[in-house]
C-alpha cells in the first residue's frame, strides 16, 4: 500500500509494523528532508543571493487500529522549522494529522480530526510522494491545506472498471491547529471521477509513474470550498485579515498515468466579494484572489529514474494587483528513486519570473536550483 | 493496571509493550482528544459566539524500567497547541511529564523530575481518565498542576483492609518547565484514607465506576501546599505577578464508588498575606485568593454507557473581586466507553453563571456543549 | 558500540532494536537528564542565589539504516526548554540531528544533513557521555556546535598500529535549523591522531576511563573553521550581529586513557578582523574574539564511581573587553555510573570567578552546585 494523506496507513512493506491478532495495530514510520537549494541575484546576474540550506521536513508518523479494524487511526507530527510554520514567525505546531476513521465498509469511512481537506490533488499527495522537492506556486496561495473537523469518504459501487468518489468536509476554515473562535465555518466537497479505473497502488496520489502503469488511466477531481467568515489571507492560511471575509475557492485537477509518463495537472480560483480590508490606521490585507495554474509532465527514463517538467502561475485579479503579482515559473526535475519515493535523490533546476517579463533582465527574476535527499521509512 | 500519573505504567493489557528478561522495558502509548465545542453568546440569545473545535490534547508516552524494575521511569510529551501551553501566548512547552522513579519496596517509591504534584484528585486523574471533557472551573483555578522537584509516597503498612498514604514533594514552585530562578521553593504535602481499602484497577484515581465495584469504596485526601515566593498568580499556572508572593493551598477531595454508581467532591481554598501586586504604572496583578467546589455524581447506565453531573465554583475573596469573578457551572455528560477510558466518545452540555446571577437574561451568562473522541492505546 | 554523534549507532546492547535481515534496522532510544542545581550570592555570601531546576536534556534518538547497512540514518529530537533553545526567547527547535550518511567503505563515509561540526572533543562527546553535568564554559564561549551541511570523514589506511583520520564539512554557519539565508558558508576541517589505536569502545569520544584501558591511548585533534559573513557573535550561535563578519576559529585537543585515568584538554582561538558591529542607534554587538581552554583530569575510585576535576577559561581579546568578562570555572564532580554513561548520578561543585580576581569577597564570583540523574536507554 502506498501512503495516503486521506486514510491511515495500514499496510507497509517497509518500515516497523506492530500489531496483535485484529485488536490492534501501529504502524510507526519517520521521513527526513534534507536540501541544499540556491537562487540567483537575478536572471542576468548568476551570482547566489540566497541559499536554502536546511531540513525542509522531518515527520514521524504513528497509523493503524485499536479494538477493530474498522476503527483507524492517523498521526504525523512535524518538527522541522517550516514543519513547525516558524519560518514566518509564530508559534511551534507540531501536529499535521490527528484523525480517527471509522470504516463503515470498503466504500464509506467517515473521519474527525486534524487533515487535509479534499482539495487539488498536489496537496493531498503526501510531501512523501512528490517528483519536484516542493510543491508549486500555485499550490502555496490556493491550497486548501490541512483544517480541523469532520470528513467523510464516499465511492459510489458500480458495475463497471470506473469509479466515481464523493469527498466532503466541515472545519473550522482556520487552518491548522486553530484556537477556539468565531463561528464562521467552512465547507468542501470534492468530486472525482476515474474512468479507467483505479491506479496501481494508489498512483492518482502519487506524483510520477513508478508502476508503469500497462493500461492508460486518468483521474479527473473537481473541488469546491466556501469559508464563511474567513479571517486570512489565503483562507486556511496566510496572515490575518482585518476584517472576516466569505471566501470561496474552485479547484480542477487530473492525473494522467502510462507506461512511465504521468501528466498532472491543476487549476485555482479564489473569490472573495469584497477582498480588501484595512485597519484604522489605513494598513491594507487582501485576501489573494486571482486565477493558478500547474502542469507536470514527467517520464521515467529508468526503472528508477525520471525528468520532469512543471509550470506553474499564479495571476492575482484586477482589484489587488497593487497587493499581489503575476508570477510564473517553470522547473525542470530529475529524480533518482532508490527505494520508491520512500529514499530518492532530486535535483531542479528553474526559473522564475513575474508580471509577464520573462526576460532575464529584469531584477526580480532569478534562476534557482535545489538539491535535496528524502529519506525515509 | 490503570494508568496512573504518580507512577510508571508497567503493565499493560493492550498498546505497545517491550521487554527483555527483568532488565528493561518500555510500553509505548498514544492518546489523542479530538472535539467540537460551541458556546452561546447568552443564557436568552442561543445563537453561537464561539466554536471550540481542535485536538485538544495529543501525547505521547514512554514508561518502563531499566536495569531492575526498581528503577522506573515516565515521560510523557504532549504536543497539541494546548498541551504545548500556547494557547495563552508564550514558548512551546512539550514535556509534560519526565519522571525517575526509584522502588525501595512495595509501600514506598520517591521520584526525581517533572510531574504532577500531589494536589487535587481531579488533577492527579489522567486526563486520558476523565468522565468529562475537561476538569473543572475549580481545579483550573486551584490546581497545583504539575513541577519539578523531588516526590516521596508511602503507603502505611496496616494489618486492616484499611489503606493509609502519605505524599509529599518538594519543588520549584514555578510549574513546568521552570528557567533557572529564584530560591523560593514549594512544599507539599498529602494524606490519603481507604478505609475500605484499595479501588478496583486503581479506582480512585480514574474517574465514573467502569469496574461496578461490588462493595462500596471510598477515599479521602487532603494537600497542603506552601508556595515560598511564588511569581504566578495561580502559584505554579498564570500571569506573571509584579512581586513574588507566598502562597498556601488547602485541599480536601473524596472519591466513592459502589455498583456502577461513583462521587467525587472537591473543595479548595488559597490564602496570600498581601494577594494585590502592582507595578510602576499602577497595573495590578493579583493572586487568585478564595476557594473553590468541584462536585461530580455518575451513574452507569449500562456496561458501557454512563451519565454524570457535574456542579463547580470558584469564590474569589473579597480583597479581590475587583480583579477576579465568581464563576460557577454546571456540566450533564454522556459517555459511550468503547474501550473503557481508552477509546470514548463523550457529550457535555452545560450552563456557566458569574456572580450569583443565574438568570438567563445576563449577558455574561452561556450554555455550551462539547461532544469529544479520545482514541488511544 | 558506545554513541558517537558523527555516526548512527548501529549495534545496541541494551536498548531498542528494530531490524528485518539486512535491509532495514531501526533502534529507539531516550534521555533525560534532571537536575537540583543551587548558585551562591558570591563568593563570601552562601546564600542561595538562583536554583537550577529542571529536566535538562529530554531526548530521543532514531538510528539504523535502510535498504543497506551502507545507507544509515540518525534522528535526534530535543524537548526540554534548554533542548528547543527557549531559554533565551526564539522558537522552538526540537530537531539537533537529522544525519544521513552513506558508508563507501570502512574507512569513508560522508553525511548530508544537521549534525555536529568535527570540532572541539568535548562537543562533540555526546551529552550523554559527559562525567560533568554540563559542558564547560570554554565549550559554551568557542564550540561550533551544530550547523546544517555536508559532512565527510576518512581513516588513512595505516599498517601499524597508529590512526589518522581527516573530517571535513560545509555548512551554512548559521547553526542548527537555519532559515533561507545569505550565501556565505562555513567550512571546517579537522585532523586526529591516535599514536597508539583506537580506544576501546571509541572512548576517544566518551568522558571518563570506564573501560580502564590496559595500555595507554591517547588521541589529540586540531580543527578549522573558516565561517564567511558569520552573522552571529559566536557563529554558529549567540545573537545576531548588525554586520555580517568573517570568522575563524582554532582548536586544539587531546584524550588520554590509560588504567581508569583519563585527562582531556582543549584549546581554542577564535578570530574576526573587526569584531565589533553597530547598529545605527550606537548599539554594540561583538564577535566573541578571544582564547579559551578546559582541561579534565579524572579517575575512577571502583569500577563504577569517578572523582574528576576541570579548570575551564574564556580570554577575551583586548578589543572587546568593554563587552566580555574573563571568565575561569573550576569544578570537582563524582559520578557513580549505574549503567554505564546510560543511568549514572553526578555531583559537582565548583567555584567561578572573573577578570582574574579570584578572592571570594568579589562580588561577580560564585560557589555552586548541582545533582544530576541521567536516565536512558
Amino acid at each position: 500500500q502506498v501512503e495516503s494523506d486521506e486514510r491511515a496507513l495500514i499496510n507497509v512493506d517497509k518500515g516497523l509494523s506492530f500489531s496483535k491478532d485484529s485488536l490492534f495495530k501501529l504502524n510507526l514510520r519517520f521521513r527526513m528532508q534534507n536540501r541544499f537549494g540556491i537562487r540567483t541575484e537575478s536572471g542576468n546576474d548568476l551570482s547566489i543571493e540566497q541559499t536554502d540550506f536546511r531540513v525542509r521536513r522531518l515527520r514521524l508518523r504513528l497509523d493503524g487500529y485499536v479494538l477493530s479494524p474498522k476503527m483507524q487511526y492517523y498521526i504525523q507530527l512535524g518538527f522541522s522549522k517550516a514543519d513547525l510554520d516558524l519560518e514566518s514567525g509564530g508559534y511551534a505546531q507540531p501536529i499535521r494529522d490527528a484523525m480517527i476513521y471509522y470504516t463503515f465498509n470498503k466504500n464509506f469511512y467517515v473521519g474527525f480530526g486534524q487533515g487535509k481537506l479534499p482539495g487539488n490533488r498536489e496537496r493531498v499527495v503526501s510531501s512523501g510522494n512528490l517528483q519536484f522537492a516542493d510543491r508549486s506556486i500555485a499550490n502555496g496561495v490556493f491550497t486548501l491545506d490541512r483544517d480541523f473537523g469532520f470528513f467523510g469518504y464516499y465511492t459510489l459501487p458500480t458495475k463497471g472498471r470506473a469509479e466515481y468518489q464523493l469527498k466532503g468536509a466541515i472545519n473550522t476554515g482556520e487552518g491548522r491547529n486553530p484556537s477556539p473562535g468565531d463561528a464562521g465555518l467552512s465547507y468542501t466537497a470534492r468530486f472525482e471521477y476515474l474512468p479507467f479505473g483505479k491506479f496501481i497502488d494508489s498512483g492518482d496520489y502519487s506524483e510520477g509513474d513508478l508502476e508503469f502503469e500497462p493500461v492508460p488511466k486518468l483521474a479527473i477531481g473537481v473541488s469546491y470550498n466556501y469559508n464563511d467568515e474567513a479571517v486570512r489571507t489565503r483562507g486556511q492560511l496566510g496572515s490575518a485579515l482585518y476584517e472576516a471575509r466569505d471566501l470561496q475557492v474552485f479547484i480542477a485537477d487530473a492525473m494522467f498515468k502510462y507506461m512511465g509518463w504521468a501528466v498532472m495537472g491543476e487549476y485555482f480560483q479564489r473569490v472573495a466579494s469584497d477582498p480588501i480590508t484595512q485597519n484604522e490606521d489605513g494598513a491594507i490585507r487582501t485576501v489573494w484572489v486571482g486565477k493558478g495554474n500547474n502542469i507536470h509532465l514527467s517520464r521515467m527514463i529508468s526503472r528508477k529514474s525520471e525528468l520532469a517538467v512543471r509550470y506553474a502561475s499564479v495571476r492575482p485579479d484586477e482589484v489587488v494587483k497593487m497587493q499581489e503579482q503575476r508570477l510564473e515559473e517553470t522547473t525542470l526535475g530529475y529524480t533518482r528513486y532508490i527505494n520508491g519515493h520512500r529514499i530518492k535523490m532530486q535535483g531542479n533546476v528553474g526559473y522564475s519570473w513575474s508580471n509577464k517579463q520573462i526576460e532575464l533582465v529584469q531584477t526580480s527574476n532569478f534562476w534557482f536550483a535545489t538539491f535535496q535527499i528524502e529519506f525515509g521509512i
